[in-house]
C-alpha cells in the first residue's frame, strides 16, 4: 500500500483541519436523536428467554442469543466456572474504504451511534454490518457503501481477515475485517468524512472516540509492508518520530526469534491446554440469576445483561429494543514493551477464553476486568500486574480509555495501556508469554492469531508518538 | 533455509548413490518381520463397540474411535449423508530433521512399516508420533529422536505448522508438521537415511515409497524462500529445469491475484457454505451396517472398516490389533496447472469437508475415491474429470500411485496428477475454484489452509522434471 505514512503524518487536510475534527463529531452528535433507555426484560419487543432452549434469543431466531455455558479448563487460577455468554454465529463486514486523493492517502470513517456506547456516538469504519444487516433482516436500508465491499470489481482488496471477537463474552464469534482502496469518486453521505491516518490517531489520543471496530480494522494496516517506510526518518516530522517502534516494522537476522520460531511457539501453545464448554440453559447455572432487569453473577461484581429501549435517527431503523452486555468496572488491557537492540518487542500471552475458535488466541500482556479490584476480588495478581498499576509515566506509551463495541455492550470501557519496562528478563517470563517484534505481530495477525483485546492496542500506537 | 536447490539436484551423496537407494529399502524391508492379516472384530484386543457411546474404541480410551456421523450441507450435489469417520483429537507430531553435511543439505529419512501399507514399508519422516506414543501410552519405547523435535536447544526450527488431515475420514484431525535443523553429529540407527531432496524426489518417481507423512511435511518445505533459488537457473542441471515451475514459487505484480485478493477469496468460501454434523452410534447409520468382519455401507461400494492383527520387529510394541480403515478402489487427486505469462498457476477447489476444522480447506482440482466408477456410481462429473481421464501424455506433468497413512488406512491407494491445460479460461470456472501461484499456496499453506490431498500432491512437484 502507498502513501501509509505520509498519510501518518498528515494532520490537516483539503477535507478537514486537526482543529476541526472534534467539532465535527460534535456537529453529527447534535444532528442525531438517539435516546437510550435501560428497560426491564419484559419491555423488551421479540426478545424473549425461551423455553425450549433457555436462551434469551429474538422471536426471528437471528442477530444473537444469551446462553449459559460451563467451562472447564486447566489454564489459569480457575480450574472451572460458569458465565453467560452471547452466541452470535453470523459473521458481518467491518470495512474502510481508502483512497489517495491529489496524493494523499484518506480512509472514509463514520460518526455512527450504538446504545451501548457512553458517549453515544464514535467514529466508526465505513461499513460495519452484520449478516441480518446486508440480508435486510432489519427490513431497513441497506447499508452506505456496501457494494464496494462485496462487488469486485468496484475496489481493490487491500486487507480482508477473519478476526475474532472477545473470547471471555462471544462464542467463537469472527467478523471480516476489510479495507478496499476505490479509485471511484464517491458520494461522501452525512456522518461520513474522509481522514487522514493522523487524523484518526489525534482522534485515539481522546477516550472513547474511536469506536472497537474501527480499531480492529485499523489494526491490520500492513505498516511492514508500506511503500514509503523507509522515507520516513528524512521526513520533516523527523524529530517526532519513534524509531524504536519504527524498527519493529522490520524482522531482521538479530531478532530473538524468527517468524518460523513464533508460529512453532503459538503451535506448541495451542497444543499445552485443554478447554471443555457446554452450552446449558441461563436457568442451569447455579450461580447467576435471572431479575427482572438483568441476568448476574449471584454474589460478585462481574458483568450482567441488561435490556434497552433504543430511538434513533439516522440508523437502519429508528427504534428497537435489545439486551446488552453491561459492565461499569474499568478494564485493564496493556501491553508491556522492551527495548532490545533499539527495537520494541511487545510481550505477548497465550490466552485460554471460552469462546475461543482455536482454543488459545495472543492477548496483550494483560486484560481483565475491574482492574482496581482484581487482585483483591481474585486473590492473585496477574503477571506484571503492578508494571501497569505503578508505572513510571515516563515509561508509558499509551494511556487511554475505549469502549468495547456499542451494539452488543453498554458502557463498557476499558483503560488502554503501552507501557515501557527494559528490566523483564526475555527468557525468565512464564511459558505462556512472548516477546514479538511488531512485523511479526501484523505478520501472524492476518491470519487471526490475536485476539481483539491486542488488535485493539495495536491499532493505537502512533509511529510518531503524537501528543495533543 | 540454504542449500535447497542444491540438494535437489543432488542424487548421488556421500550416504548412498542414487542407484542405492530402491536396495536399501528393499534389504530394510527385508531385516523386518512384519505381518498383518485381517481378522473378525471379536479377534481384537482391547478394541471394542462400547455399548455407551456406540463407537469402536480401544478400552483406555486412547489411539482413536471409529464414530457415525450425519453430514447436512449445501456444498456439492449431495445434500446429505451418513458416514463412519474416524475420531482423533489428540496432535501428534510429523518431523523431518535436517542438517547440511559438507555443504550439502541432508533429511533424516526412515523406512517405516505401517499396517496398512500395501507394500508394508515405506520411506517416512524422522519422526512420526502421536501423542499417546511419546507419552509412553503403548508402554514401549520413547521414539528415536524425539529430543530434538520438543527441546528448543538442540534444533532450529525451519517449519512447525498445524496441519489437518483428510476431512472426509477424520473429525477434525491435525497434525504438527516439523522440519528441525541440527548442528550436531548425531548417530544414525538402523532403518535411518541422510538422503537429499533430488534423492526423495527421485524415490516420488516410483509408486508407494514415499508415505502420506513425509509427503506432508516434505510439502511444507519453504522453496519460495530457498536462498538458492536465484542460482537455479545458472546451475549445470539448468537444462533439466522447468522454468515455469520455478517462476511460480515468485510472486509479482503481473499475477492475477494478489495474496491478500486470495486470502480474501478463501474468506468468502469460508463464509459461503454451511455443514451441521452430528456424532451418533454407529448402529444408529440407517445405511451402514457392522458385519462380524467389517462396517461398510449396505449398497455403496464406499470405504469400509476392518480389523487387523499385526506383528512386527521393529515397532514400538511388538504386536497388536486395530481397526483400519479399507478401500480397495483406487481414488483420483490431481491438480490442474495453466502456463500464464510464463509461470506455472495452479487451479485450487475451495471444498467442504465434514471433518474440516474451519468448513472450507483448500484443496486439489480433483479428489474422489473410485475414481473409475465415480462418474458412474454419483450420476455427476466433477469438474475437471474428463481432463484428468484422457489427459495427453504431453500434458501431464506427474503420474504416480500414493498410499495414504498406513496407520489408519488398509491398503488404500490414490492416483496422483498434476496435468497441465492452457484452454481453461482462468475467469470462467465455478466460484469455488481458483488460480494461485506455487508462492502463494506455499505462504497461505503455512496457516494450514491447504488440505492433506493438497500437500500430497504439492510434495510431489519437481522442479527438474525428474524422470526415472
Amino acid at each position: 500500500m502507498e502513501n501509509v505514512f505520509s498519510s501518518l503524518f498528515t494532520f490537516d487536510s483539503e477535507f478537514i483541519k486537526e482543529s476541526e475534527l472534534l467539532k465535527w463529531l460534535d456537529a453529527r452528535n447534535r444532528a442525531n436523536e438517539f435516546i437510550v433507555k435501560p428497560v426491564p426484560f419484559r419491555e423488551l419487543d421479540k426478545w424473549k428467554f425461551n423455553e425450549e432452549t433457555g436462551y434469551l434469543q429474538h422471536d426471528s431466531g437471528k442477530f444473537f442469543s444469551i446462553e449459559g455455558l460451563k467451562v472447564h479448563t486447566d489454564f489459569g487460577e480457575v480450574p472451572s466456572w460458569e458465565q453467560v455468554i452471547i452466541n452470535q454465529p453470523e459473521v458481518g463486514i467491518l470495512g474502510i474504504m481508502t483512497k489517495v486523493i491529489n496524493g494523499t492517502r484518506y480512509f472514509l470513517m463514520q460518526a455512527k451511534m450504538e446504545p451501548g456506547n457512553i458517549n453515544i456516538l464514535q467514529i466508526s469504519p465505513t461499513l460495519q454490518a452484520t449478516r441480518s444487516n446486508y440480508k435486510l433482516a432489519h427490513k431497513g436500508k441497506t447499508p452506505l457503501y456496501l457494494e464496494y465491499f462485496i462487488d469486485r470489481t468496484r475496489s481493490t482488496i487491500i486487507i480482508d481477515q477473519l478476526q475474532s471477537e472477545q473470547g471471555g463474552r462471544f462464542l467463537r464469534k469472527r467478523n471480516r475485517n476489510m479495507i478496499v482502496e476505490i479509485k471511484d469518486d464517491i458520494e461522501v453521505f452525512d456522518d461520513f468524512l474522509w481522514m487522514t491516518l493522523g487524523q484518526i490517531k489525534i482522534l485515539m489520543q481522546y477516550d472513547n472516540i474511536i469506536n472497537m471496530d474501527a480499531r480492529s480494522v485499523i489494526s491490520c494496516i500492513p505498516f511492514h509492508l508500506a511503500k514509503d517506510k523507509k522515507e520516513v526518518s528524512s521526513h520533516d516530522v523527523k524529530s517526532k518520530s519513534d524509531p524504536k517502534m519504527i524498527a519493529s516494522l522490520s524482522d531482521d537476522v538479530n531478532d530473538i526469534y524468527s517468524l518460523e520460531e513464533q508460529l512453532s511457539w503459538i503451535n506448541e501453545q495451542k497444543l499445552s491446554y485443554s478447554l471443555h464448554i457446554q452450552q446449558v440453559p441461563i436457568t442451569q447455572l447455579n450461580d447467576w440469576q435471572i431479575t427482572p432487569t438483568c441476568i448476574r453473577h449471584k454474589t460478585m461484581p462481574f458483568f450482567e445483561v441488561i435490556g434497552v429501549d433504543v430511538k434513533a435517527g439516522n440508523r437502519e431503523v429508528s427504534s428497537w429494543t435489545q439486551p446488552l452486555v453491561s459492565d461499569r468496572n474499568l478494564g485493564l488491557i496493556g501491553f508491556i514493551v522492551k527495548e532490545i537492540n533499539n527495537k520494541f518487542y511487545f510481550l505477548v500471552q497465550a490466552k485460554v477464553e471460552p469462546g475461543n475458535i482455536d482454543l488459545v488466541d495472543m492477548a496483550p500482556t494483560i486484560s481483565i476486568s475491574n482492574y482496581e479490584r482484581f487482585a483483591e476480588l481474585s486473590g492473585t495478581k496477574p503477571f506484571c500486574y503492578d508494571v501497569f498499576k505503578s508505572a513510571n509515566p515516563g515509561n508509558i506509551i499509551y494511556d487511554k480509555i475505549h469502549s468495547e463495541e456499542g451494539g452488543r455492550f453498554y458502557h463498557l470501557q476499558n483503560r488502554y495501556m503501552i507501557v515501557i519496562d527494559n528490566t523483564i528478563d526475555e527468557y525468565s517470563i512464564p511459558a505462556n508469554f512472548r516477546f514479538m517484534t511488531l512485523e511479526q505481530i501484523l505478520v501472524l495477525g492476518q491470519y487471526g492469531f490475536f485476539n481483539i483485546e491486542s488488535r485493539g492496542l495495536i491499532s493505537c500506537i502512533d509511529f510518531f508518538m503524537t501528543k495533543i
